[in-house]
């Protein structure tokens, strides 16, 4: 690795970052000026700024609002290259990474591919409830959401129509409490009278959650509040409550039958699943423990950051959680380091730990509300929606997007109109059959 | 139908309207005080603003910049309501359409589902070279587009490799030229510095056209003036040439084989199938030969509007090409006749015949290129670009897309950075199996 370049000029060490979330694409960037070679590689050929992907989903932006080709974003960076391929395998002897185009060695490796949804072992939940993780599941949540309304408008059937009118967000994280706020005002605001035969209003947005209070990773109070705002919005908040089934239609919550076409899973997250042939440890949610500068233990040259990495801060004694700006601090920190030793300044065994800096948190829940904790200031209502507001604004990358969001939520919270309401691409599996009928590689069975 | 209902006070006339298109929503808002009841059913949630679909597919606009849920277009119009689904039948003696949610009965009908590709009889070509009519297909093209190029950023095979750098757009219309100068200009322009192994401005851009020349629909020195243009840009115009056959991988042009992953269908329209079984006469193009009034032959209810008629001027003898303006004046035509019969001011009989006002035509051809003919005035180059831009904005549904697309378009068109250069979607099939294989509905041969 770099030992054994740094004697040879004409080669360059090999940085490979896989995955251009918040951790892969800050890291690469911040490579920018160190004598090394870069491929970051992705299955997607954006950057998405996902604090923002429920606006996707529930019709307020378009996905150019919220993502940038990661090509783009690296154009003027010419150590660097960019790969579109999902990552099928890792051999850390041969220090190679591979692709369906082809592999990849490294010098050293990123492993940033974060987190995907969790269904705690009920992986058949997953056609009924889709998480929110890309562009295309924005996209999809969108579409059913559209379509459960233009189903509703022509149903005569009123337990039917009920139950398509009747939304369900599992889980009172972040995204949970901001995509049932943002499902109430449509039904409530933007919409109603788009339809001749459906009350739009009289829908039922339910959140439901297992512990007993939202937003678990903010304090106290902030949970207190987004449950009383969401309330006062006329969203059903469930604390206490797990969903215990799901079935085509209902799903139960404890052994209440539910009846709901419209199930968003907002639960449960777990580490890549490629990771699971490293042979590392991994805590209980597929994360991979690392050492405190976000190594594999064993393996140096090996880094993992973002939401794949499960590591604990050494002041706090808390595990970093899985946000954006940790995740940015995690690949800029390894840029750093990987930086450093290339040029000799350190030798892997006088790297520090990672530093988890806490800016704060927050979540919006609506129009003009949203709570926000910074340091020791706690806000809410509409100055913690300003600030929301302005902060996600200026994070978003690129002028272009910042500036095309700003204009798009001025327009939507002046006039409660969706822009994006468009209900495009065709409907993916809700009910898989058990044994795969007909995909056409002629599975004879 | 009217005479019957009129004498009816609590019933209004029902007035079905098939398809949202131009024709179809210009004349549901123009019955919006008539004495009526408005059905407008459409298979897709949208009114698409058609000539800037190629926008979409070369990724410099979004889809919703263009399109507008036809819910919200006629939310405040009470006599109104929306339906979203595919006509697949219709019963002229029961005076009843069809959709997958139920019937509909009608006293007057408008049948202005548009127009579809046209592979001439050979059908397989759709899977290689997919035409450009819903936002579904300018997605998949512009997939289709982006996937190439990072394909070929891998590839190793350098013949292979060209023919995932060569783009072929079938068909010299409008819709042709524009995306052939569309995708000149990402090429050349957009994307070089994003790629290592490639280099885009060397990818072909090839438009084939049957006839002698150019935009065959506007005066002959327009057409003219249009090739010298793409020309001038490195586009390769084929005159006189026709694609005699297609395979994965390559086209043939007369006998000459073209090997190109690229192909894109701007060639034929026709009629949308669903009217076949009308027993009526259609033209070559399976439009529906309709009477000067635009009802069918024998059905004095039934009106045929948009692309999907086939109707001769009775001042100039030609019939009415398939472009917006004519298909907005035909719409509101049919509504004015509706109106005015409904309101007892003439009878079927007196109906006057529809003539067509053209206002002229233009083509869009790059950066600052456009040809332009209005009256007796011809323009090109950047007045014409200018002039097309202006009139485009306007006739842009909606204050908020008019403003969204001119600053897409200024920061388009400055910095040649295209802003919604994303890769979503599954990718359709390319190839079909001959058989069908396997589509879970059991077909046994």
């Amino acid at each position: 690795m770099s030992e054994k370049n740094s004697s040879n000029d004409s080669i360059p060490p090999k940085v490979v970052i896989v995955g251009g979330g918040f951790a892969g694409i800050n890291a690469a960037k911040a490579l920018g000026d160190a004598p090394v070679s870069v491929l970051l590689a992705d299955r997607q050929n954006y950057h998405l700024f996902q604090p923002l992907l429920y606006q996707v989903a529930t019709a307020v932006l378009s996905p150019a609002d919220i993502a940038s080709p990661i090509r783009h974003i690296l154009k003027e960076q010419v150590n660097a290259e960019v790969r579109l391929g999902e990552l099928t395998g890792i051999d850390l002897e041969k220090r190679e990474v591979h692709f369906p185009s082809g592999s990849a060695r490294y010098d050293y490796l990123l492993l940033a591919i974060g987190a995907t949804h969790s269904y705690f072992g009920k992986d058949g939940w997953q056609a009924i409830a889709p998480g929110l993780k890309t562009i295309d599941d924005a996209l999809e949540i969108r579409r059913r959401i559209l379509m459960a309304l233009e189903e509703a408008e022509c149903e005569e059937d009123e337990e039917s129509r009920r139950g398509k009118l009747t939304f369900v967000v599992v889980g009172g994280g972040p995204t949970g409490v901001e995509l049932a706020g943002a499902l109430k005002e449509i039904a409530a605001h933007s919409i109603p009278s788009d339809f001749r035969h459906i009350d739009t209003t009289t829908a039922r947005i339910i959140l439901v959650e297992a512990a007993d209070r939202l937003l678990q990773a903010m304090p106290e109070e902030m949970g207190r509040r987004a449950e009383l705002d969401l309330a006062e919005m006329g969203v059903e908040v469930l604390l206490n409550s797990r969903v215990t089934e799901m079935e085509d239609g209902a799903i139960y919550i404890g052994d209440q039958r539910l009846s709901t076409e419209n199930v968003i899973w907002a639960a449960g997250v777990q580490g890549a699943p490629v990771v699971r042939s490293l042979g590392c440890e991994l805590d209980g949610q597929g994360r991979v423990m690392v050492n405190g500068d976000l190594s594999l233990p064993g393996h140096p040259e090996v880094f993992v950051a973002g939401d794949l990495a499960h590591v604990v801060d050494p002041e706090s004694g808390d595990p970093v959680p899985g946000v954006a700006p940790a995740a940015k601090q995690m690949g800029l920190f390894v840029a750093d380091l990987i930086g450093k030793e290339v040029a000799g300044a350190i030798s892997p065994q006088e790297r520090p730990p990672f530093k988890y800096r806490d800016k704060g948190s927050m979540a919006t829940i609506g129009r003009f509300k949203a709570v926000a904790a910074l340091g020791k200031h706690r806000f809410s209502g509409s100055f913690a929606w300003l600030l929301w507001s302005m902060i996600h604004i200026y994070f978003l990358v690129g002028f272009r997007r910042r500036f095309f969001v700003m204009m798009s939520w001025v327009w939507h919270y002046a006039s409660f109109h969706k822009g994006a309401r468009l209900i495009t691409g065709s409907p993916r599996m809700r009910i898989k059959s058990p044994r795969g009928a007909g995909n056409g590689e002629g599975k004879n069975e």
